[in-house]
């Protein structure tokens, strides 16, 4: 297999990570190593510079790559820079001609000030803004296929938006949500910081952000693309959970009365509605019992089991997906898979990783 | 400490345990191994009846007891057998002039034919519930004081009731509540199961019970006997997170445009309303940033962090709490500490183990 | 790639997994499903029989199969059933002309009073024993491609052979051997245990099986097949320690005094002598630094880090691996493509999940 | 009970804590605040000094202090500074006549230049290491009742000295000695480094510090007190596992053939000689079954169970504890009470919190 795919090599679309040292980096690294359409050919990482891959991940080993300063010689970029740095990475690669797949939010917001508001930056280039792409592909698959900016989205946003959209869109709910997610501690990357320190993290649950996570624009963005007639007034609270990989999002919204008939049809409905709404979408699969995130670990599936709470004519809708996979890395994938014209799932059809 | 409490051995109280082994059971002996009040002086458990205390749980082997079929000897017991079993215990005892502390949720809610539904049982003393007193000290200590029987609350229920007691009682919400509780794995219990086999459970977060928690119509219970004018609509999802001890309720509810001003003064007047009513409940601590559940490890403290949502009008409640003091173990004995006229907090001083 | 594997389907391999339900089960049809030369035509397992592979195991859901009492239609199968239950399958599965990889131990010790001794049972069909190849594919590849039973070594056992093997065979050692392991709590099974529980496990560590671990057996068998002029004296404790997947094995000897010049060459010697004895094993690394069941995680590699301690001439080997793959499922896969003529890396070049 | 605590406090003992802001320095104002003998009365801590201590340290919010940049007022201190920082502090609180337990490794090793060896600084104060007493009351308990300086031992030798010492002092054993310890995440301290960051640990174990441990001279030095006749020739190999308090040391070493009658008596004497060893150690207790360090967590207990493994004449102990108590905070208390006069189990009675 290493051999047929090097005899290969020379057809290959030759990509680079920009800032390969954090977890969405590695984790592109890894998913890209394996995908039989792409070359890895150049990695960067400030502090790392000059490093084997291999020295700083010892289970990237296989990947021949020295850590650089700079990217070289490809075609299409990743970057898993922290925000504004990004920005300022992607001007430059798109001036060399390179398609980039942004996985910071730098382009996600298309209201500049909003994101300035939000990010407590000056953004470095808004006249770029426009024409960037929010890369969730079960929405906009069709300005992926075109875009030379994709703003990958972030990983609650992921869960969430999916969880809800065909709700949204179907005018079943009034605009009334709740959205409480639960991650794993890799969201908060792999720089150091006491919240994410082992001894104060494990055997502890804590809900943070609670004044705003900055992922609640996106969202709200996402909802109003969708169906701008709903008037979304949205509580997002985000719970660090003792474990590395997930996310759970559980949605609370109130379906409209007019939409309900009060019988077992009610949840039938809604199951139909989200099955249709995501007939042609690899990635995402409407389930009929609870999922777990350990359902989704390492994959790029994201689960979904929206509920009638015929109590209370609430939907409750569960989405769980890996938050470096669906939430980050693989869903940039999927999108480099789309604006390339592979197959959409190419690279990414390992199962996950249970138990 | 231990010589004192030798010389005064002839008054204490001798208390027994109903089926000590489950980790209700197991706590309750901690716990009351050293209370300087009460003499643990019988524990039973059917299946390792004959056994040395010790045997089974090598941290217990500083209690000289051997687990025997029937409690023996004893002024007030504890039963923590499984719902049916325990009614069954508790009339027995009574009979015995034995006061009862019920873990079980046999005498939880005051309407039998509502029990019988939710516990798809027959209830084996109806005629029982009636005096039976929801030991809930924060609301209902003066009619703990006299009962003979108490029925000590779910670990879910207390979280919840605590966090939004304030709320309801003063009239600030309007009914429509959700609470998303996520709870460690202890809280299902010694019984072996595969939701709490290890492989299964770690690395992983999902909701369960989501056509109906049990500890829902309690929850209920208490805010109409806090304020039977809200109309309360309750959707209550519970979750299983990787971790043994803890529950971290985040309650949302609908703050009544009456009660607000829009400006920094209503989450002032909300967290003096918090600890006002708490004033005199050593236990309950108002904080102002979002606890942990690790802050309540060990101990019988609830924590808890009201916020005003100035986005959307929503009253936002955070309650933490550890499900097996707090919310089981610690809790009961607050309850005993209450009947035998004890200073509430003795024993249970201890402050919460961190990391 | 989906697209050649499907082109090429009518070619491939039928295979099939006896007794699926199982961690091990589980994990070979996750690894199956993506290998190209191979179809997963047909699992088994009792208590499931009749359901859909995805009703039971959601993670597999792209794998389109009902789980049957009996096996059917296919050329090799993996038998993931326990000790003795699963010598009876594979004599069965013999005469019908399927060759079999046994998961369970017994077809691993050549010696059949030694495995009634160990596993007090007496073995089904001791006439088969002889011609069984222990899978262990960086000692034995050669017979392994002619076998028509491979009993696929233990997973702590494949840790302490592939940690000491080089240096057994290369003289290195004395025979005083101490291998210290510690495991995860997936190697434990599916089954229900209190041992498994995940209250009674999370938070903790503890040693088992103190009397003799039934994987000692095989080591040493391994040991004097590379070796027979040690005089192996072998303790072997394995730990459980709170974590899913993962084995490392600390390996302690006596090196010969008469190997070591006491100064830096010794190391570099020890480490040539390792690297040369793995030159063309594909999922062996020799690392220089202490490594990590992380690394490993999700992946057929076994990492292993050998060190000389000057400071008492002990030889000290450090091996890791994940109990499910390279412990398990992987190095099945791996056997099974010697045997059918495949690359040996076929469909296991997946790099580890990290973090 | 806190109003009794106070009516009595004049005649407590004053004692502080410097540096309160570390896993050990938290744990003794944990365990201080519940003793009856001394009242917690100044702490330090740099970085946070001017701060309450509940800011910090949610859970310690009952204790009503506020951090300072000195102590103030004390008749004994716990020093739980870094090394080298800690003798500093130590030599100016001996001047002011106040005893010191220092947590550090500073005044464990009595020869100088080792000390300088092992941790790479020039120590502060060479001249009070003599007087300095290893706080190890199981052995040393009348040396400490007099000291000024204790020298508070490292939590794996704490371990692995109880869990051999019985075997070295009664010649059972050769000198040819292995520990390997597996110890929870909190003994690396609340200073971030990638090697305690949440991610990188979970769901992973490894050796680290294999090229020398800083616990391993002060080990054989403890041996070499013990019986200066056993030629000790140690191994000790510490790993680090994903869960956050408890060390489990397994340590073997080859009895002598001298002392064995190769029959079931051996284990029976080696259980008697450990038992009579530790007759009135109240915080050692010889169990007959691995232990847990579940068993221990958040109690002063070390639990021990020697075995003789009749197949190699080894002995294999496995002694467990929790890192933070008997391996650092608790153990600082024993000492302090044994000082003061006080009973040496006071304020330490708390059983283990299981599960």
């Amino acid at each position: 297999m290493p051999v047929s795919r090097k005899s290969k090599a020379r057809s290959k679309v030759r990509v680079g990570i920009v800032n390969v040292t954090g977890y969405a980096g590695v984790e592109l690294a890894r998913l890209l190593h394996n995908h039989p359409g792409v070359e890895l050919a150049s990695v960067t990482g400030r502090a790392e510079a000059g490093k084997r891959l291999a020295q700083v991940f010892p289970h990237l080993a296989d990947i021949d790559l020295t850590i650089t300063a700079e990217l070289d010689g490809v075609e299409l970029a990743f970057s898993a820079l922290p925000h504004k740095t990004s920005a300022e990475a992607v001007a430059g690669l798109l001036q060399k001609g390179v398609r980039v797949i942004d996985i910071s939010a730098d382009f996600r917001l298309r209201d500049v000030e909003e994101y300035q508001r939000w990010y407590e930056v000056k953004h470095p280039c808004p006249e770029l803004v426009a024409e960037a792409v929010y890369g969730l592909p079960e929405l906009f698959k069709k300005d992926i296929a075109r875009a030379r900016i994709i703003a990958n989205p972030g990983c609650y946003s992921t869960s969430a938006i999916l969880g809800l959209a065909p709700a949204v869109k179907a005018n079943l709910i009034n605009g009334e949500i709740i959205i409480d997610s639960k991650s794993g501690v890799s969201g908060s990357g792999r720089t150091l910081s006491l919240s994410a320190h082992y001894s104060e993290v494990n055997e502890s649950v804590s809900a943070y952000s609670v004044t705003g996570h900055r992922h609640m624009p996106e969202i709200v963005q996402a909802f109003r693309d969708l169906n701008s007639r709903i008037p979304v007034r949205l509580t997002f609270i985000p719970h660090l959970i003792p474990m590395t990989r997930g996310i759970l999002s559980t949605c609370y919204a109130s379906l409209l009365s007019s939409k309900l008939h009060h019988d077992s049809s009610d949840q039938q409905n809604v199951t139909e509605i989200y099955r249709e709404f995501y007939r042609d979408a690899p990635f995402v699969r409407i389930v009929d019992a609870p999922p777990a995130t350990k359902h989704a670990a390492g994959s790029n599936m994201c689960l979904i089991y929206p509920r009638v709470d015929d109590r209370t004519d609430r939907l409750i809708v569960f989405s769980v997906l890996d938050n470096l996979v669906k939430g980050a890395a693989g869903q940039a994938i999927q999108n480099m898979n789309i604006m390339l014209g592979f197959p959409e799932t190419q690279g990414l059809e390992a199962l996950a990783l249970y138990p």
